[in-house]
């Protein structure tokens, strides 16, 4: 694993060395937290969700993160734009399907995002069962961990999206076409911080625009994120530290406490 | 009222128990921090606004925040759908009427969401005034403290809703159809952060979703707010960091510091 | 400078004693910080964007911040509503082009938004070159500095506009028919933290509400901001507790930290 651990930090350093332009469509919750997290890796963000300008901005852009918060009509068409005009100009995006499963707009605006095939799905363990239809019952989902039923939900959206599914949770799941990756960093207080999903999500935007190997620029994404919040809590008393402490953490991040802090297991599936 | 301070702490720990899935159509100036003041109690908040979800989340939801502080006409239309889906299910819903008496669009929008009877209506003084169409010319009020005027109003308004009305200020008054409540904890620094007053009304959410005594669940969501501020402001040098470490204080809020800290008078109407 | 310095610290005085009231159309990822920055000067902020209430709370306002961050096309009918309430009842207004020149839906909203002659345009030198339409091919930008560049660019946009331009960057310039200001302070973390050019602007709001001279009045706005940011980088271990502690001293600013900190030069046109 060691040269996959140098590998993640490598593209840390890319991403500070070459500052990717990120087009977000993202929600009204994390805007600010998220434009922040790619400021304190090194990307650049543009938070921009109107139509009329969707085209120009993803195609001066890296790469593109489009996420479900807060949705509405007008933004579901931009994002479907986004998604199209990214794959039209060989841009990577990134999909976060919030809260797929709570409505029927959720769920058609999440069918309608995947079936543009977006180089990476981030979501918790319910979103990526949702997102691939993946029906409990008749899987006998009693016979599985909640882990092992969401990792074959994953499997199954990978399959029709061909890129990347990430599930985020105690421990981080992704998979990619021969590819499963196990991250063990983060700690139970991230849950307590709005948004921190949005937050891997927005970083994994930066990551995919400077390497070629999506799986690996996700793992990465979620680990300094991971990470970060690791050394941020040593100096928090509670939530409201800890979003602020994890900012100050992502901008310091060091080599050292990346490869020491990072726990990473790859299998060939 | 040794009894009483024991019932709101009791809520506090219903929260933490209960986790109440809290939706709110709020403005979005707040909409980070209401999110993060929800999740320091233990509540789990939705944040979306899109007509075509919202009976959907409602229905899956313990409450309902409305908060009419970024107007248009979209949102007053899902706000209209959130209370009367609220209210045809029987969940309680708590309405702040931002800046009500500011504009024509905001005295229509506050009159056509107290119609539905919001179970708490939460707002300062010049707001509680305004949405009870108190005229301070012919009530007198020169021979009125303003405190006096603004219970007058939210007595009116009580009769009207026949919810609690809750007013916001250096001290806090709450009345229902029997009772009126004096709560008087806070700092004066809370009026340099923008939306504690929302915060306050978030948090009242969840606490409606755990008791059946409205009144008494608002007057622990006013004062758990306002002892986290107390404790908040002894590690604090401004707005900024009061901002930051009332959401430690809320997340860490010990039954010794609310019983001791807490100041609240009740009276038979 | 002795006499200015003390002017500029006049105008910090007035705010805090007159709490002008600022109307706010601006971008979704800086409202909360920008409307705490307002606060914590002793501004008293006003967030809202509905066409429909305007007019009636341009009128209430002391003066109005336009700022085109995350633009749509609702949003943009109110701007110029916005900015010509302001001129019918001669208020001044200040307008921030965020992301002029990145797409046509932006410069075609500064072209109009310009043509209202807002009192004071603030933006980056990119920004300001865009809005000016300064063709640096056949300027010949070779022979000129960026800087250079830059204020030729906000020299003939203050020609149009008849108002003040404001150049922000590693130092910022001013320029009016007769004047050029020259500030000094702030920090190179500044640009780490998302949204403190749109504070710089909103900040502006409050001073050009207090003073008839508006390139002192938005020189005093400008150098509060970046004093404040000096004295809470020292306090600061990264961009998130900057975020943070800006408020605070924003909130706290000495007369003493202001004078001694303050670095402006003024020259005649």
């Amino acid at each position: 694993m060691k040269d996959v651990k140098n590998q993640l930090w490598d593209y840390v350093l890319l991403v500070r060395e070459k500052s990717p332009l990120v087009e977000n469509i993202t929600n009204y919750v994390v805007m600010n937290n998220t434009a922040n997290a790619l400021l304190a890796i090194g990307a650049s963000p543009i938070m921009a969700h109107c139509k009329d300008e969707i085209e120009e901005l993803v195609k001066i852009s890296s790469s593109v993160v489009v996420n479900m918060g807060t949705l509405d009509a007008a933004w579901i068409e931009s994002m479907i734009l986004a998604g199209e005009t990214a794959n039209k100009n060989s841009k990577r995006w990134v999909l976060d399907p919030v809260g797929v499963g709570a409505s029927k707009l959720r769920n058609n605006t999440a069918s309608q995002l995947l079936a543009l095939n977006p180089s990476v799905v981030r979501g918790n363990a319910s979103e990526i069962l949702s997102a691939a239809k993946y029906d409990i019952v008749s899987k006998g989902v009693d016979s599985l961990s909640p882990s092992e039923a969401a990792i074959e939900a994953a499997v199954i959206l990978q399959g029709q999206t061909n890129g990347v599914v990430c599930i985020s949770g105690a421990d981080d799941y992704l998979v990619d076409t021969s590819r499963l990756a196990k991250l063990s960093n983060g700690n139970p207080l991230m849950t307590k911080v709005t948004g921190l999903g949005c937050t891997a999500t927005a970083i994994t935007g930066a990551f995919i625009a400077v390497s070629e190997d999506t799986l690996l620029a996700t793992a990465a994404a979620v680990s300094v994120l991971n990470i970060a919040a690791e050394v941020a809590i040593t100096k928090s008393s509670g939530p409201g530290s800890l979003q602020m402490n994890l900012l100050d953490a992502l901008y310091n991040l060091s080599k050292d406490d990346f490869l020491s802090l990072l726990k990473i297991e790859i299998q060939t599936l």
